[in-house]
């Protein structure tokens, strides 16, 4: 595995590559829903770039960019163990000059998640589109977990006709149903029990719907019953497209949560 | 020549195309100095793309949109002769659909020609990170004459590290000086006349440059002596990163002038 931390080092291992490239942007601190992603694009491709960047332009004024956690020590032996052909490691003022040209995401970021952290999706995408541009990956491998942002990222690549391929990937759990995240190892042991609730009111939703009941507000009560402990901050029904759902639509629907522990919030949600 | 009008039969000639592809991307009504670009990139690639596509996003409220010349015939026509493999003209529904990702001009944007045409050239980048992600160019040729969109397309290029090269093209002229431009054709008799002192400034601003002369209001006041009977909306002075200039740089400046006859602006430079 080459580690590679300048634009240069990049481009001109970009230029010796033929055939499939496979592309995983991270922040970093790899847990196993990286680690599929990875794998995912291990198995599809000639070549794989995974990145690691904590991108500054994402994160919102008093946000935890500072304190998001770094592992780079354990990331690149995990990329290592992967098999992954090239690590991309560049700091912010590899990335960003002075006075750039800005992405503007669609309305549809201003919602949800974009709703609390406006700005958040245009840096997104910012730093998405810029990584696109320097590894012009064949596959891009994005996870559901951050469904909002993958439904964004599909949409940028079919508005500016980039000719990447991007692969929506399943989400990864903890054994007793946790959606893998970065932030998880800041939750108490007390947090982290209680917030098995949050994939537990997903299945339950999920075994709603398979009874055919496609009433959002019967749901979601009963969503509400299971977390009747946290602090849920959104529980949201909406399409493919994140258009708001009047009523469950199978094979067209995601339920999203998202609940806080203290300062941390987690998302979660179900593709139905 | 291939004429494409749909993203799938741009997308499939695309595919099958190996090699150098050129991309002349145009607003049609086609004059020398298109043809200059045309020729520049049918002498420097195996294969070449032009497009003719008068694009809304980069008209505001109120501008010439409908009444931009449009001269479709004689347009294909120029490009046979030319030798291009590919005319790509899309209308506004194949380019454009509703709430799109958006692109934000950096801050030298909103001067000079951005100064009168707020959002303008978020509507130029915008339209051209469409068709570079189309086309997928190796070269793209575009005119010194527009040269503040010029330094903005470069911008967003290594902005967002494009694998194009942007190809800054010479302007072409009448055989009197007249800068080429669509909007001539709009040019009563008498104001064709008096435009050439547009171009006789610059030679000017050459020539004392060439004497060592500096001064940055030294010249602009020989220049305004030369167009002294036009309505000069202005004239300025800029490196090639579009900053202002406080003395003539050799090698690094502009000299740029926006002149109206009646509704008609046009729009002429020099690059020392």
């Amino acid at each position: 595995m080459k580690i590679l931390t300048t634009i240069k080092e990049l481009q001109e291992a970009r230029n010796e590559i033929e055939g499939s490239v496979g592309f995983v942007p991270t922040m970093g601190a790899l847990h196993d829903g990286h680690i599929s992603l990875i794998r995912k694009a291990r198995a599809e491709n000639q070549t794989v770039f995974v990145s690691i960047f904590v991108n500054p332009t994402q994160f919102l004024p008093g946000e935890d960019l500072d304190a998001y956690p770094r592992k780079e020590q354990a990331d690149k032996k995990i990329c290592e163990m992967c098999k992954v052909d090239y690590l991309f490691m560049p700091d912010a003022t590899t990335m960003y000059g002075e006075d750039e040209v800005l992405i503007k995401a669609p309305s549809k970021s201003y919602i949800l998640e974009g709703k609390t952290r406006p700005g958040h999706f245009d840096g997104v995408l910012q730093v998405v589109l810029k990584l696109f541009g320097l590894v012009q990956p064949t596959n891009a491998y994005f996870g559901k977990k951050d469904a909002q942002q993958l439904s964004l990222i599909q949409q940028m690549a079919k508005n500016l006709f980039l000719s990447v391929n991007v692969v929506p990937c399943d989400i990864v759990r903890e054994s007793d149903g946790l959606a893998m995240s970065s932030r998880n190892i800041y939750l108490s042991k007390e947090q982290r029990r209680d917030a098995i609730a949050i994939s537990k009111s997903l299945y339950t939703a999920a075994a709603l719907v398979s009874k055919k009941e496609f009433d959002i507000e019967t749901i979601k009560n009963r969503m509400m019953q299971v977390m009747e402990n946290l602090d849920v901050e959104y529980i949201a029904f909406v399409n493919r497209e994140f258009n708001e759902l009047k009523q469950i639509e199978v094979g067209n629907s995601i339920i999203l949560i998202v609940a806080r522990f203290g300062s941390v919030r987690l998302l979660d949600n179900m593709w139905i």
